[in-house]
């Protein structure tokens, strides 16, 4: 008996050896490979190493280590215009045959024509008319069906590769490192929330029900029998600038310990995330490689970076400059 | 160099042993040990047993696994008053010195003067007046910690424990039993998310991002240097009836396959659950012990359950019977 319990034991120490050995394996490989040895990659694993340290002064418990991470252009391109801008915009020429009224009423007469600066003259107004008239008026399903078809097999004009995987290599890495550290990762975009969760579970392993984002109304009904939720061409939230706390709040319901941006739009979740007590990590992507992707920042139309740039020293903001803090820009660069 | 290799397996194959030795004697537990054997308990292991059956007809993915469960009255006890709407009266009191314009004001007047018919007169109006005027006026974190001091230290006028404790141990159980199968639970209440969240992780192994209710409008601002959410006098959502699916389109992004109520305000959820493709399991509370807990349905003021009683038969709702199916009502009936 006692020898039995002798083997028990032995078996138990060296099976102990073994997850050891594996585990170590898995540490030796270096987090971030494709992000360049620098500042930005420092303090993100310097931030992650004290809030995982079990008695540390900065330890933070798992399951109040929420990261959130805005998308247009901090977890897929967003240059030169919106991806559910351009969605939109190819949705108005395919329901053009349904709606008459589009050949007399503006934009949609101007974006039909292909007049793009009557379009864009609109201004927010106008965009608003195109996302509403072309998000609604359908099932959460059957909108679901479309969006993730269009995501997975139109491609973006400079890169020619489907917009599902026009995304940053080093964010996946990064939201993967963050997962591995017991982190729950959240997207918080101003795009619509709807648009992104048919994808972002194949793209960025991050499921619906941690995606936050911008909304249209919806309504409860029977349609042909079945209970469905219709999409109401009436805006219901707006998930950008000082509704992105907002969102967090009511969606998460605690406060972010990290957050990334790349935007003005993104400055207000970054102080709400900076704002509570302990460490706590923001960051902002700067778009400044026009030959591997695109140089935008203080005056573009879309992603603009200026107050943010300014303050990011006071404030202690990390800046990531993609030129330089990143090695490689897309997953498809790596095949 | 075989030799080691050969003890290598060897030690895998023991420790798998053990690993498998270590699972069946949990599985060995029988699940649900506060459940009466009936039908109720019956379609519940059916049901997990079916969509978890690997190749199975009615196998669902893990990330699929979606169970949603109404809060009162299905998790912790409504009667003889819904556990908000006391502590939204307590508060009126608490706060009448900071509110002269009470004294004549309907009908903070009459609940100051403990006249309860004419509160009651007020209906949903004036409800919905001490709602608001007690739920906002401060900080999100302000809010939490007086909302979870209160849940935590309050006592339920007939079981004489807290309200955080006053919770149906047979749904603990459940809620346990369909985490270890690899579901996630969520709330999904007509009540304040915000009032749930404080207590949920504690009471139930709920994490505040899987809460869904009702809510008021929060403005992000900043109050005294610090980025805050600060709680507006105006309702944002009710998450309640037909409101239910919305806002698990709105939090969650798919539909559950499981959905516990306890009253007429839960079909809707129970439908859109049900409305989904293949095997799906819709369940109603119905209060039957006036003994133990309380007896109330058809007429009742709160929790009115009697459409869903009707209808449960052609629509294949299970309705659970507290005095017949649950062996213990509560976790501290069992110390």
């Amino acid at each position: 008996m006692k020898k039995t319990y002798l083997i028990l034991l032995i078996l138990l120490i060296l099976s102990f050896v073994l997850i050891f050995l594996a585990t170590s394996s898995v540490q030796a490989n270096e987090p971030l490979p494709s992000w360049n040895e620098g500042k930005a990659r420092q303090a993100i694993i310097h931030f992650v190493e004290e809030v995982t340290k079990q008695g540390g002064a900065n330890y933070v418990p798992a399951s109040e280590r929420i990261a959130t991470f805005d998308n247009d252009g901090t977890l897929w391109v967003e240059y030169p215009m919106y991806t559910q801008v351009l969605f939109a915009f190819e949705r108005v020429k395919k329901l053009a045959p349904q709606h008459p009224e589009w050949k007399t009423e503006q934009p949609f007469k101007a974006l039909l024509a292909g007049d793009m600066k009557t379009v864009g003259a609109s201004g927010m107004k106008g965009l608003m008319k195109i996302i509403l008239a072309t998000h609604s008026g359908m099932t959460a399903t059957e909108f679901a069906d479309e969006v993730g078809k269009w995501l997975r097999t139109t491609k973006h004009p400079k890169f020619k590769h489907p917009y599902i995987d026009v995304i940053y290599q080093p964010q996946i890495e990064l939201l993967e490192y963050l997962r591995a550290n017991e982190f729950k990762t959240y997207i918080v975009s101003g795009g619509g929330i709807a648009f992104m969760r048919p994808v972002t579970e194949q793209a960025y392993g991050i499921p619906p029900e941690q995606v936050i984002g911008s909304s249209v109304v919806t309504k409860f009904q029977i349609k042909n029998g079945k209970p469905e939720l219709i999409r109401m061409p009436k805006v219901n939230f707006v998930n950008d600038k000082a509704g992105k706390p907002v969102g967090i709040y009511e969606h998460i319901g605690r406060r972010p310990i990290l957050a990334f941006g790349n935007a003005d739009a993104d400055m207000q979740m970054i102080e709400y995330t900076k704002g509570g007590d302990g460490l706590r990590l923001g960051l902002f992507v700067h778009h400044t490689d026009a030959q591997r992707e695109f140089a935008y920042d203080r005056k573009s139309h879309v992603g603009t970076l200026d107050k943010a740039l300014d303050q990011a020293d006071k404030n202690d903001w990390i800046i990531v400059d993609m030129k330089k803090d990143w090695k490689v820009i897309f997953p498809f660069e790596m095949k």
